[in-house]
């Protein structure tokens, strides 16, 4: 059994890749809620929505986020009624934060209504948020702090960021599943898919009792570098690591793991700073991390599942 | 200055034409709102769009309801995901209500949320809701008391009607702009539109004061009839006369309205109803009631506007 922390579109990639090749019932996603926030009364969860259409193979693959073939008539009627523009919703999408706003206020947890989505859109493995209760994630800015969609969409992470910090987090409960599932005997890998540290995997982290698990499970825990040659396939993570005074490589990203992480996948061309990062006591792999076809998710995911035993 | 009392479709299009031939601050057009209703956490106002999309030419004709041109990506997809489909929400009419229930949860008022919404589309008259206070109507019926939706929708008007009543109608206060319109030495003439006397009109005239102000109005008071020759143009008016024992017809209707309308505008197939009418005391003026074409509503409005002066 493997479980998988995930937040936006390099992760869900990585899971869609971990789907294909393993049986339904040996992974486990687990996904960042801290993005999450109330839009126009609609609740809306990016990461979970995002890793959803991904793994249903429904993802608009040009974006990374929304689904395939999405229209937007929504969109401009709104406009033309004088409503927010700087949140774009799908007329699809919209069915997805509708239905799960509604279920929410009857009193639905967040795990369950994923659950039955999963199953809707035909997708065989689990996916769970990391809490039922809020954490959102505040960026921290020389110009105050932010949450996160007013950085990441409102201000197209343009301002310079000092810290990352998640509300909440201190008292929201993991899902019992989740724990149980790093309790599993079975579980043989923990991977850290390369997702922002900050924004996708730190509200993962940022619960205390869900890292405590993680970095007291026996599985190995395997992460692969969001950072190739330098920079981010997608997203602020270099950005942010540059702003925050880190080193904007894979050696930065073992850094931040430390601890956490026993071995870290790295692009093949960054091959060079593998020594260094053993020096810290992480074991390296290298592969293909840059996930632009099916075959490239596939094959990551299979080098992953590789990576496990030491 | 005309006021019209107006619902659904048929009071819609009289309100269109009133629109093109008065100055727009002129007509002023009172809503009913005891159709409204919460669907997946939405405020619909079912009525309020129709008048407000009719009168800004944007209404699909051949409905009645919603929007031109609508597309229904929403609705296969919520249908995907398990949702409701008993209720039908287009696109570009989800904006619509996904902005005025953000509105009014922030705290806003049907009828400000309704002023801005006409101006957005264009509209110069004024479309006010009859009230901001919740009026729901209860459809009595041999299966039971029903909401009006549920009634109308979901069982597509086939449970046999004893009795209509308005609940919350007793302590609902009609809006002030309402009461200063009826109370305006300009009003010259109140018109009934020719919309359903239980379901449209019903719970207008269910508000006390607002029932005790027209009727008190020195304003002449024209009602259409929404019968011809025995039959509604549209929805179930016909069926709740005749289960209710009463007339299926322009007389029917003069008996409904007896002691508070002074002129039944009937059409021309029903002229042989005209002694009758005359005998319980109402002035009758015929026309062509039907309204097919734009010109229909446009002929409509002016013999309405005709008719006042008694």
């Amino acid at each position: 059994m493997i479980v998988a922390l995930t937040g936006g579109v390099g992760g869900a990639k990585l899971a869609w890749g971990l789907n294909q090749i393993l049986p339904p019932d040996r992974l486990k996603i687990i996904v960042n809620t801290g993005d999450d926030f109330e839009h126009m009364g609609l609740h809306i969860s990016p990461d979970l929505d995002t890793v959803m259409y991904t793994v249903a193979g429904i993802a608009n693959r040009n974006t990374g986020w929304g689904v395939a073939d999405e229209t937007w008539e929504f969109m401009g009627a709104l406009d033309r009624l004088g409503g927010p523009g700087w949140f774009q919703l799908g007329d699809r999408d919209l069915a997805m934060h509708v239905l799960r706003t509604a279920r929410l206020r009857q009193g639905e947890s967040l795990a369950d209504i994923a659950d039955d989505t999963c199953a809707r859109l035909g997708i065989g493995c689990a996916i769970t948020p990391m809490s039922d209760d809020p954490v959102r994630t505040v960026v921290h800015t020389t110009i105050g702090p932010l949450r996160f969609q007013d950085y990441f969409v409102r201000r197209r992470c343009e301002p310079c960021v000092s810290d990352v910090t998640y509300e909440g987090a201190g008292t929201a409960r993991p899902h019992s599943r989740i724990l149980s599932w790093l309790a599993d005997s079975r579980l043989s890998i923990i991977v850290f898919c390369p997702s922002n540290p900050f924004l996708s995997l730190g509200p993962i982290l940022g619960m205390p009792e869900l890292k405590r698990t993680i970095a007291n499970a026996r599985a190995p825990k395997i992460a692969v570098s969001p950072i190739i040659a330098g920079a981010a396939v997608k997203g602020p993570a270099a950005k942010m690591l540059s702003e925050m005074g880190l080193e904007v490589s894979a050696l930065g990203i073992a850094r931040h793991y430390l601890g956490l992480v026993d071995c870290l996948l790295v692009d093949e061309v960054d091959a060079h700073l593998a020594p260094a990062i053993e020096a810290l006591g992480m074991r390296v792999a290298l592969a293909p991390i840059l996930m632009r076809s099916d075959q490239d998710r596939v094959r990551l995911a299979s080098r992953v599942i590789e990576s496990g035993p030491s």
